[in-house]
């Protein structure tokens, strides 16, 4: 699904997917830099935290965003499909500015959420300028083509990853976390070379990418944002390879980025100033 | 060290890494090419099994040579510094069409052979067109700045990496082995990232490249060779990064090529004919 349409005057919220395990005590960058940016003692900040399947969750992101700062958070009690549909529900969402994926399992959030009213509020307020931010299963969710499993280690495979429909807020990124922590790079390099349209950004855990309405990122926190682009890519034997077999791909773009740095992924190119 | 120079009328041996647990019975691929390459019933190939402490490693590669055609194989019974100064080794040396360096520990060869008359003459035969090939430290030793050890994962980190002098047969490239198995991308970048003027090629287990006297390579086995070419870096945050700090690197060329594809290490391009 791609991102809906923005409305004349309205400027995207930002899209903030986050590697997992971000700091929430000692230097909490990103948490802070999200409840600046969703307006500090203005912001009403939605917690959607039905990845996990830990009762406090939610809660424990509610005190966490009034500590940094927030003036009202609420976390949404969404645990199945039916609770997705809830009037009350929505109306939080379309209050909000900004909105919080907590981690835990991405399918439980694809199961639960994908096709219901709150996956399309999420969007459209989302187009009108709330800014969503999702961490670890919150993270992959963000995209259209969304990793849900894989091998780990570096080189990719035929099989290396699994793909679902995410929510769809960007469709030209692949998005995975807790990074370099788990060696996911083979799972990232698999989902490129299925289709290069695609660009791979590994997150690493306590790591950010802020991705403004411009479609520019810039790193926070701790850790990399490795990103892989593909568009010079001008061989692939992904289609004849065969279960098992060693993959070719040339070609491919690197860039390992750390806190400060900005990427343009409508240009594909790194910015350091 | 650089490589030796050729004298005239000469041309330069192969060099060959290997990624270390090369297929010895089923499709020993690689050893059997370098048997062909070293002359079939006419190779004469000297085994070196100083990176390794078990007995019976150059037994075993004599034999397996010899099972795969080697009209002539001899094991250099090298295990302390003295032996790589006697003369009736020297003479086996320089007698051999191929040279085969085993695995172990790279730093069992560095500290064991480097400075001695036997690494001078393996420098000196590969000049004058003996093929050199090395496994896992047996490769590692190869090159002229060689991988001892470093941090798994994926990002570089200003202390990933511990480099040696090695034999300086190549001195282009940085070369890692086991590469996927043991998730060794992180020690790599951060080796190339110290001077992107080297190539990093990362071997994965039984996958060979055989490096022509021209610089190019043709992997050959099972797995991936994966390689970083950094000369577009433009930007690289090595040098100020403190122990524990997220690098940005930026502008890297990856390609994972796999058996039959080509490497241009001179001209840097990935040739898949």
């Amino acid at each position: 699904m791609c991102p809906s349409p923005t409305n004349h005057g309205h400027s995207r919220g930002y899209v903030i997917p986050i590697g997992g395990a971000e700091e929430k005590i000692n230097n909490p960058d990103i948490l802070k830099k999200f409840v600046e940016l969703c307006g500090g003692k203005d912001a009403n900040i939605v917690i959607i935290p039905t990845a996990s399947k830990l009762e406090d969750t939610g809660e424990r992101y509610e005190k966490l965003f009034e500590e940094l700062g927030a003036g009202y958070t609420y976390s949404l009690p969404i645990t199945k499909r039916t609770d997705a549909k809830n009037e009350d529900l929505l109306q939080h969402l379309e209050e909000a500015t900004g909105i919080f994926i907590t981690g835990g399992n991405q399918l439980r959030l694809s199961t639960i959420l994908g096709g219901t009213p709150v996956a399309q509020t999420i969007r459209r307020q989302n187009a009108q300028g709330t800014h969503v931010a999702g961490t670890s299963a919150g993270a992959a969710i963000i995209s259209q083509h969304m990793i849900i499993g894989g091998s780990t280690g570096i080189v990719p495979t035929e099989d290396g990853v699994n793909l679902a429909p995410g929510l769809g807020l960007n469709n030209q990124l692949v998005i995975d976390q807790h990074f370099n922590q788990r060696n996911r790079l083979s799972r990232l390099l698999s989902a490129v070379s299925y289709n290069p349209f695609l660009i791979g950004i590994g997150l690493d855990e306590d790591t950010a990418a802020f991705i403004n309405a411009d479609n520019v990122f810039e790193v926070v926190g701790s850790g990399s944002v490795t990103v892989i682009d593909p568009s010079d890519c001008d061989h692939s034997s992904m289609a004849e390879a065969r279960r098992g077999d060693a993959i070719t791909i040339v070609n491919l773009k690197l860039h390992i980025l750390s806190a400060g740095s900005h990427f343009d992924i409508n240009n594909k190119v790194a910015n350091l100033d």
